[in-house]
């Protein structure tokens, strides 16, 4: 098993993207191939003195840069880290790949290089979520920003396979992400998608509100990717203000203080559970191979977990289950469709 | 100053909404109309030793129920109390209707009773949001689901009159909420609402994304219901998800456990920052006259947040302000169209 990771596309350069390999080289016994500029990389190697003979560089001479658009990347930047590290997919040289960088030229690199699964309309991130009773799986949280329920249930059928395989569910309850659980309940796009779900052989439990995504109540949360995004990075905004605002009241009472040593390892592990960089990327559901985007600023140890998670999901074979799924969902449509009509 | 209160609409029943209304004529010196079934109210009010002569009891016979549909609502309970409470904004033997019951009986009965403001399409709720620096409000959180450019761009002219006056800001900061801050990111409506903001004389500071909206970077944050909805009922669930986490992770250690009481109050003082409740109601905006939708839990302290607040807007005339800022708009609108071309 071999993992192409573009070295090059992290925030905080090369080093913890590095690191993070070797991490996984040692503990998953995983062959890296790092891609980007040659002499860079072989230096950051040096420093990092990484001699893991599992680890290779593949030359890469352009980089993305991170304000960089999608289409400027499938015009221009065809020689650049992500896009050849998604060629090494393509040509079989590598199983997977794993990117810290531009999230849309991650997307585009894959939808060109590698392409759509055959009946799939539109690609898919999936971000698996924290939730009181374990994980779950939304998507999409970016890839599409106006969807049709039709969209929404390959979203569905994706987001089932993933959490059937990396959460081991063999029923995953899938909910339709809306604002109140009556099926009446809804914009047009989610009224329509969840007749089409609640038609589907699916575990569908229904719409679910913004307040259940993180109680545990369903394994996939589907929505589209305007929404998905949002609604991901208003989570992190509520997070983010909780423990400022948890600091400050602590720091401003002198038994606050007194208690912060005391409450410090359950504050880091209570991070821990909610930093989404620790789960560890985001694949691009709906491509021909495996795509795990990261964050940009991913630690050596978000990059590991990235890394571990690619393996998973291409031993899986992931891409070919959701390839069956697709062709049955579209055998039923066509078998639903009354006789004489067109689609 | 009178504000009628709809006392039946409450999950816990009149004792909460009576409190706080007494506590509200009290403190604020304001009349109320508790409108609802005249022996109930009586009775409860008995019981609460309410002898307040500001308190007066309007009766009304029939009671909306919080899963019934506005559509029967609008058909069937013209003699609920939250319609009865609304008509008596109208006749002007009230200043302002403040209700905690089913929300969507609360819209149709302003929406039939009071009847929209001249010019505006489509009325909104807004909720005001605790932020790091102070707050903000967010509109619409949930009265219309699919919008057009246009109804983003008046909730962005109310809830800049809503802003400058509640929070006594000049010259509010208006963000658009959406996944970049590109202003050719987002989806359809949001990228043509962008172009109108942009040419209208608000303060306007782009898109926004999820995360910044309690980092209070935006006074005023305008999205569609749905989208509105689906962020407001997420960050309840996240601030629920890392409360009950963050339990559990002091009660798991004899540490934690040990530190608990020193951080009782600062958690006591962040659970009242994050809220909503404390809030004390959202208003909706666009109609003539002031409506204050509150949660069917609140307690006779968000009632009584909810009055004051209705008090102020209708004090300060907000539903006329937002009659001239729509006016003005639609005239620049008139304006800017080429010679000889129908709306």
């Amino acid at each position: 098993m071999k993992i192409a990771v573009d070295a090059m596309g992290g925030d905080h350069g090369p080093a913890p993207v590095i690191e993070g390999a070797m991490q996984a080289a040692q503990e998953l016994g995983v062959g890296i191939i790092l891609v980007g500029k040659q002499d860079e990389l072989a230096a950051a190697c040096q420093k990092l003195a990484c001699a893991d003979a599992r680890i290779t560089i593949h030359h890469a001479p352009q980089v993305v840069e991170m304000h960089e658009s999608p289409a400027t990347v499938a015009r221009k930047k065809r020689d650049s880290s992500i896009w050849v590290a998604t060629e090494l997919v393509k040509s079989g040289e590598a199983d997977a790949v794993v990117s810290p960088g531009n999230t849309g030229a991650s997307m585009v690199a894959s939808f060109f290089v590698l392409g759509l699964i055959k009946g799939v309309e539109r690609p898919a991130i999936a971000t698996m979520l924290p939730t009181l009773t374990g994980s779950a799986v939304m998507l999409d949280v970016g890839a599409n920003v106006d969807c049709t329920a039709q969209h929404l249930e390959q979203f569905a059928l994706m987001g089932n396979e993933f959490a059937k395989h990396v959460y081991a569910k063999p029923n995953p309850r899938v909910g339709l992400l809306s604002i109140g659980e009556e099926d009446s309940k809804g914009n047009e796009v989610t009224k329509e998608a969840f007749k089409l779900l609640k038609a589907s052989p699916l575990n569908f439990i229904g719409n679910i509100e913004g307040r259940e995504v993180y109680s545990g109540n369903a394994d996939v949360v589907v929505c589209d990717g305007f929404i998905g995004n949002v609604a991901l990075k208003i989570s992190e905004g509520v997070a983010d203000v909780i423990k400022k605002l948890l600091m400050k009241e602590i720091s401003g009472s002198w038994l606050g203080r007194l208690a912060y040593p005391l409450i410090a390892k359950p504050l880091l592990n209570l991070k821990r559970k909610i930093d989404y960089a620790e789960f560890g990327g985001a694949p691009l559901l709906g491509v021909n191979g495996t795509t795990m985007i990261c964050h940009g600023r991913s630690s050596a140890k978000a990059i590991k977990n990235a890394i571990r998670r690619a393996k998973g999901l291409a031993e899986t074979r992931l891409d070919e289950l959701i390839q069956r799924d697709i062709e049955e969902s579209l055998r039923r449509h066509q078998d639903e469709r009354p006789e004489g009509k067109q689609a």
